[in-house]
């Protein structure tokens, strides 16, 4: 682990992150040393960080302490947390902040084998996410809802819980970024209330651009679901996982899922 | 500052507290050595664990740490987080989790001396709060919304920023709670979408009852505000600020007002 390039596992307890959240992370796969997704994870923090108005660590930076942090890592988990740092009176934040950075190296999840092929079983969470548009899409430390919606269940046999807004609107799942397909079509929520804009949910729907896949960024609900033809989620880390039954309704992978998970996998592996 | 008793200001830096904001804060005001409002504190502290399933440390053992710090402090701020501790997984907290407290001293803060006496002027807050029933009126780590909304306004002659919801409706201020006083009769938001149910509102509300005093806790909007003859504001360090102007309209602090910030400063400096 390195905060702000020293190698250490604590961190000032003043720091804005424990206190308030004040900061965001990228959760990042690495495959023979090399950090996968990186310049779409680095564009995801620099917005992030511009819409929290946390200045970001240069890139050049980031990458230099990623790569010493992976060099040698098969197979690993790298996590960088950006936070506004220390101090400040209050929720006020210090004039001028400065900004502190956190990365470390995590053993890849051991996941069951059979999920990218099989598919997983997905749940629907009691939990519902609160809308604040200036927050949706971005992946900030603000994390008790995923933490609480998490906690609903500890089956092993459920891969996945989804997410629904107040006003019932599909959002996302705990971990991870949702899609239907439904007569051909991609279909994803609209995250402009809520949800984090993951890096895997825009790769794919950059190759459902290139491939000349329709795709519908919407609203979304639960009826969406019940008519959907095929259903997926998708993260960095895990990339794309058929779902092959939500609640009581059974659902295979069909032709656009494996196509898309096959052109995921060229994309993360390479 | 004490971590889990020892005298260190680092934490470790997987604590879920930093990762996902996994935990909740008391702010409490220190008085000649003694925390004021010591058991309505603790009562909101193990609360609001068994609502987030934390397991909270022992009531004595925070006793017994917090005198330690705050002996021979005539006037100062003590902070104590409790978090659920560091690891698990991803979202998925460890079986049995390790509950961290972060007990840390803080000079009083320089506001104002006339803001008790002559009030405070308030605007009105663009960001508007998110709802979750499962997480209002705890007092949590999850404070963005707090961070961004007090970072709307640098002007030093604004005390404080009122929060509405999605719905236009008055929840709080950034750092407190808010009243309003119409007709002789208190009125304060029902917390049960968003907010934090700070533990001086409770103090209001219970001297309210003991006083006889008319108090509804109900759904408000701007349009009460606007036909309110006063409005104040509290929490636990700095008690009662009346408010003497909300953006464009002039309020005075009138009786009722003055009679619960006399009966706070009694209850609070004993």
């Amino acid at each position: 682990m390195l905060i702000d390039g020293k190698d250490t596992d604590q961190i000032a307890a003043d720091d804005r992150g424990l206190l308030y959240g004040d900061g965001l992370f990228e959760t990042i796969a690495v495959h023979d040393g090399v950090p996968q997704l990186w310049l779409q994870h680095m564009a995801r923090l620099q917005r992030d960080c511009a819409r929290l108005g946390i200045i970001p660590p240069a890139v050049e930076l980031l990458y230099s302490e990623a790569h010493h942090l992976c060099a040698g890592q098969s197979r690993a988990v790298l996590k960088i947390i950006i936070t506004r740092g220390s101090g400040g009176r209050g929720y006020r934040a210090p004039e001028p902040a400065a900004p502190r950075r956190v990365l470390s190296l995590h053993p890849w999840p051991a996941y069951p084998d059979h999920y990218p092929e099989q598919g997983i079983r997905v749940r629907l969470c009691a939990m519902r996410l609160g809308s604040n548009p200036r927050l949706a899409g971005i992946k900030h430390l603000n994390r008790l809802e995923q933490v609480l919606a998490r906690a609903e269940w500890d089956d092993p046999g459920i891969g996945e819980g989804l997410l629904l807004d107040g006003e019932g609107r599909l959002v996302e799942g705990t971990m991870s970024n949702v899609f239907l397909v439904r007569d051909g079509r991609l279909q994803t929520p609209l995250l402009d209330a809520c949800g984090v804009a993951g890096v895997m949910r825009e790769c794919v729907l950059e190759l459902a651009r290139q491939g000349g896949i329709a795709c519908e960024v919407t609203r979304l609900g639960l009826d969406d679901v019940a008519a959907a033809d095929e259903m997926f989620v998708c993260n960095s880390v895990i990339g794309l996982w058929p779902v092959c039954q939500f609640e009581q309704q059974p659902l295979a992978a069909g032709p656009l899922t494996r196509r898309l998970q096959q052109a995921i996998g060229a994309l993360t592996h390479a």
